[in-house]
């Protein structure tokens, strides 16, 4: 096959492998979708509209199952010691074949996940280009559309004290035309998105750390990325994906309220969203619920990476997330503020390590795609029920029918004004039940 | 003794214990300071001042010992199970004659420590007014100072749901109410500071909980408290003490950084520092040194109760810090932005519920002044060495020696500018050791 | 009414509840039961009979919803300030008519629960004797039975230091007495186990504490435990709770493969068993899958206290568990032993500070029911599907059927001789896929 | 240079780096020790002989600065990408040199640490054989001595599933082979223990594992290892290293309480002891210290891995310690039981991958040293005071001293005849403080 074309038919990588249907509920085929029918129409749109699932190219096609303790599992087709030009290739076809027949319609990738082994960075800038091409044709060849890319700026050495936030500005120099092709990349390709994940951007020890000049650096490049954005007219949306810790001892980009206080410092909240990931929210000590919920009032709701850690291991496991309550919790923060924009599902979630063979790979993404389209239904019930916004809104109804409410909120209100109606009709009210075990009870009512 | 009658002299209630007096690192007395001489001259600046210890009302002088599974074990002298007047008058008398005896200058209250139990709010406001009274006498008295005073609105039933954040605006009332007596209070004790400790402003759940309009109403109440700070002429810092979860499922006030993004999206963060508390940052993720870190670079570092929790255990148990190293970090951070301004090391610990007599009170707080004074010594050694500072001023020269980094930096620089450049250039540079062992053997050769 | 007599009918103290019954899964009643049908046949069994469920005193009626941070919050209509005997006895009056209103078959309780307040030991005595009266004719009454009691050593102050580990043998020995007289009425009131909690044995700093004399003494009073059940003749299990942490720095009774440890180094492994709390098990680092697996492995499984932490606060929340999932892999674990023997599903768990009301108890143990049930039926689709099960033998297959695996299990063979046949046979096994995640959605699949 | 031979001299790795040497507590030397003086005598013995200590091969030697985010950053002169043999050899010849310049009595390794890559079990024996001539050479020729070896049984993708406790009993059996072969050369150099760490032996989900199999398989494995050990007449050590978790979901030898019951329930609690590490201990929820006391109580201590994490990354970072406090309090726990016996303390600890020179593995050892040294000098000093001590006698004095506490512990002491003394003699015993604060401050007083 020569340089520059694609291939999409004949000898499939996944043979044996058919297209992923849905079989409905009652299915035992662990190759169907039991919940995931694509046209289905929920809560006025379609399932694939709502959920825009994406599979990720790191995890599932980069990834060979190494880890901190050993080497890599997989014996995948696709991959060769070299990681040479063939076994890049051959990783994009595996890539699509399996995009497609497991029908969903995104994907999401680095850089350097669709390269060969680039030594400088020049080499990267071409087998980058030559690889987004091929992206392109594929692309075309699929219909397989690109939720979002991103620059990898923490796998190579020089990246070992951040790339934005490096010390050096030569790294950081690099860091930029990382990206600089990168977004432009995307463009190319009509990605819908464009993600910064923070990498290495944080801090192993103070001692050695300027935390101010490194946070200044970020939101001065970070603008540089809005303002290329709008100078290549890109129309997807800039995201930061908050973490906490990992790989550096303090990640800047720690949750979704940092994110948003450091975006607002740089005025840039309004040109820059969040690309939320469940297992990262855990590691900061929230619920997955909670960081939509936060994103979404504070207006930088962006895209999901779906995927969970479990509650023992103090990392970054990312697991495939088959927790519908977590999950249906977490839709019902979302669905109502108008859902996922540009964003979308990307399964930022890799197969366990002892999962060794190809067939895992799919068995895994059927699982999250069936949890997903479940807990969807779950939470559309809830919603078309409304009992838990109704019992919400009454709980709060103070605030716009009594007197004491209005006035506290009209403009003029003071501490001294408030407090002085509060002593002079000595105000002593009560607290009225939460109803907490109540509402927990109807999410559950509505799993089915 | 007649009321508004304060009692100074005569029958000390701490029999037996003298003011502790400073003896140097080779004193055997258990009562003594080893470290802390608080007119010893530190960085240019006498002991006492960089420090501003004060020691905390509550846990000292309200806490009976008991917790969540099982009744008091203190059998203090000034406690009376009805909590009646006397007992708070007693209780007043006992806290001025620990706060003389341990000689460290300054004293914190919530409203609730030092009045009578109080069934309504206008009962608590009448209690309070005579209570404030008393201690403006003892102070007088005394010598005492006040660093700052809070609202308690989360002890009483009432506040099961928030104070500020409660969804019901007349409890939001009582609480305004609070605020503004003891903001008046505060200012008219002298107190050098006025704090808000978010109490019970979270949620338990999302089901339940309108999160845009709780932040909405508390960004609004802290505008007024700011409004209110300067209509009476209170000179003293606003401050909010973040802490992540507990009591409440999820507290608003999670972090720095998180308070840091509230206080900008309403425009307070001039007005409002933070309270910073290291047993709150672990639990948030962070280290101690890192939330001071935070908040001197944003421009909020307010003031700090010390205490922390050990990591085995994950609620807030506020001991007594003892950790040199850990302090000594934090100090390296705070010291060279100015330290302290109006703020101080408050002493929100309390003994170990087994520590039930009162002598176990002095061997406390010994113990946290002078682990206090020694890493204040440690990390005034650290800074007049200066090779960190040095090291660090080196690793990130390149941003204003080199022209690269100038030219980042410059007007004009952008995302393709530098992009070009690092391409022309083939800039592909490598990293340089962060000597971080080197860096923290450092801190350990400072604490003598 | 006189003393002695209890009230079983007439005027109830839940007005407007009405017994709980079974409606079906589609049934929008908050007060129906949707899945628990207690007579229905589950592999082999009726519901009732597998699950065992309990209501527990303490959360449930002792609680006035204080914490550390505030006071009750529930107006309960039982409770008193006083905790008189008229107090206790409409506590009970509640209780049962809350048990049989709920229609689970079982209740547990410490025994300062269901007495008024005893300053001293022989008041708690006498009190206990004539409580332990009034709990038997309730029985007779209302035909709950009880699941287990168990003595209450960590509420008063004098157990601040521990019950059976106290450093002060004359607080052991009022431990003693508790236990045997709360023995003593649990097995005249047909109790089916004793549990011993671990409450505050455990220690707070290793500096005033001798490990390994609390230890001894504990195993030694343990032993003692067993003495006097067999003595009485009392057929029930003995059961040790196992926690990590709280309300102690470290708890003894850390986990099930700790407390395996501590009886099998005193022999009691035959006699004691666990009792197992969710809750427990994730602040232990554990699944409560796991900590089932291994009690059942050891074969000390005994039974269960069921309630959910959640997993971003750091202590024990106790709240009602609607986990379907977490339940069935548990249930997965427990089931293929035999189920629960003499042990139950004790709801240790209460409503949170803020659901204030009566009716929040019935709206929560309906929950708690109902998820029990409905994860009964998942655990027993899979287990009756048996793919799982399968997959499993599969794996191991190899230690019965091949030879290498039989030579390694007979007896004699060595190191020696394994290593020599395995090099001799250049035995160079790969890895085969676990298929962790094909199994994991099984497991969903199974839930309906 | 022929194979076989080694290299001691000429040619230094490690150009320009002296032999470390004592200067004393005032030396600003980085490369000089400040508080290890080997030959100084403490607590009548030589610090050397306290610390025994050891430089580990696999952190210090083999690792390349890689993590599961990206490649390594450190550029070994002694390391090259195939790891073949001659890299090998210049591994070895840099570990003698870093070994004697350090001037630490002792190393560790794994098999694979010393040779070069071997795809087979059979390369690995044959390599292997050869690397542990070439190890004797060097002990000979330097005079340092092995501390432990043990058989890497969970780099090789083989051991995905475990080694002892795999499902497969062909891969259980090329682990055997591997431990045969590493206790042989363990015990030909003259090792003083045989190590068995966790590795993977473990679960990642119940769902796949069969653990009572795993188990019973891994004691019966573990009995081969003693009576191997003692076939060959090894007279050092078996340990067990407690890890809670990573690489597996849960790792079989959770803690040192577990350990213990493990070994309890196979009979070898004589025969193995634990090789205990602080970042285990926390990731345990354990202070150091507790699991020493642990181990020193149950009669299992065996050697310390010493490394601590830090307290906001929830994995093993195997940082070098330098938390003089906790060494302390974990020294007092050790130090009255006779110390250290065959064990030692192995620096399993490594550099921070921005560390990236060679220089930095010494600063970091030297820092090491002198922390355990300076700890040593204050437990020492805490242990000479005897006040703790004195304290923690008088605490439980009557458990020897009072007629109750002697009658509790005398034969035939029932339940029932403690009860009956109780309620005769109406014991009604309060607290006593535990002087926890003033214990603690004991500690600080002591670190000089």
């Amino acid at each position: 096959m020569a340089d520059g074309q694609i291939k999409v038919d004949g000898d499939p990588i996944f043979e044996g492998i058919e297209p992923i249907r849905y079989e409905g509920p009652t299915s035992d085929n662990p190759l169907a979708y039991r919940y995931y029918d694509k046209d289905r129409v929920v809560l006025g749109k379609r399932m694939e509209d709502h959920l825009r699932m994406a599979v990720c190219y790191w995890h599932t096609f980069c990834w060979d199952g190494y880890d901190i303790f050993g080497a890599g599992t997989f014996a995948r087709d696709w991959h060769s010691p070299a990681n040479d030009r063939a076994a890049a290739d051959r990783k994009m076809q595996a890539a699509f074949e399996f995009f497609t027949k497991l029908g969903t319609p995104y994907y999401c990738f680095h850089d350097v996940d669709i390269t060969e082994a680039s030594p400088t960075p020049s080499d990267l800038s071409n087998n980058f280009a030559r690889a987004v091409d091929r992206l392109g044709a594929y692309q075309e060849a699929t219909g397989v559309k690109l939720l979002w890319g991103t620059a990898n700026l923490f796998g190579n050495p020089r990246f070992a004290a951040g790339g934005l936030t490096n010390p050096n500005p030569e790294i950081a120099a690099c860091a930029v035309r990382q990206i600089r092709e990168c977004m432009d990349a995307t463009h190319k390709l009509g990605g819908a998105n464009y993600v910064l994940w923070g990498g290495r951007e944080g801090y192993d020890t103070l001692l050695n750390t300027d935390l101010s000049r490194e946070l200044s650096n970020f939101g001065r490049f970070l603008a540089m990325v809005v303002e290329h954005k709008h100078k290549i007219g890109f129309k997807g949306k800039i995201l930061i994906e908050p973490k906490p810790h990992e790989p550096m001892y303090h990640q800047y980009d720690f949750d979704t309220a940092t994110v948003y206080g450091f975006l607002k410092r740089f005025g840039l909240e309004k040109e820059v969203h969040v690309n939320i990931e469940p297992n990262h929210a855990t590691l900061a000590g929230h619920s997955f619920a909670h960081e939509l919920a936060t994103a979404v009032s504070l207006g930088i709701m962006g895209s999901i990476d779906i995927n969970s850690g479990n509650y023992q291991n103090g990392w970054d496991t990312d697991q495939f997330n088959l927790d519908l309550r977590d999950i249906t919790l977490a839709l019902i923060e979302l669905l109502p503020s108008g859902g996922l924009d540009t964003g979308g599902f990307n399964f930022d979630a890799k197969v366990r390590r002892q999962s060794s063979t190809a067939e895992d790979l799919f068995y895994a993404h059927v699982g999250g795609v069936d949890t997903l389209a479940r807990a969807l239904l779950a939470a559309a019930d809830v919603i078309e029920k409304g009992e838990i916004a109704a019992l919400k809104a009454k709980r709060y109804a103070g605030w716009t029918e009594s007197e004491i409410g209005r006035m506290m909120l009209s403009e003029g209100a003071s501490l001294e004004s408030i407090a002085d109606v509060a002593a002079k009709q000595n105000i002593d009210a009560g607290h009225v039940s939460g109803r907490q075990e109540y509402l927990e009870n109807l999410i559950n009512h509505s799993i089915k």
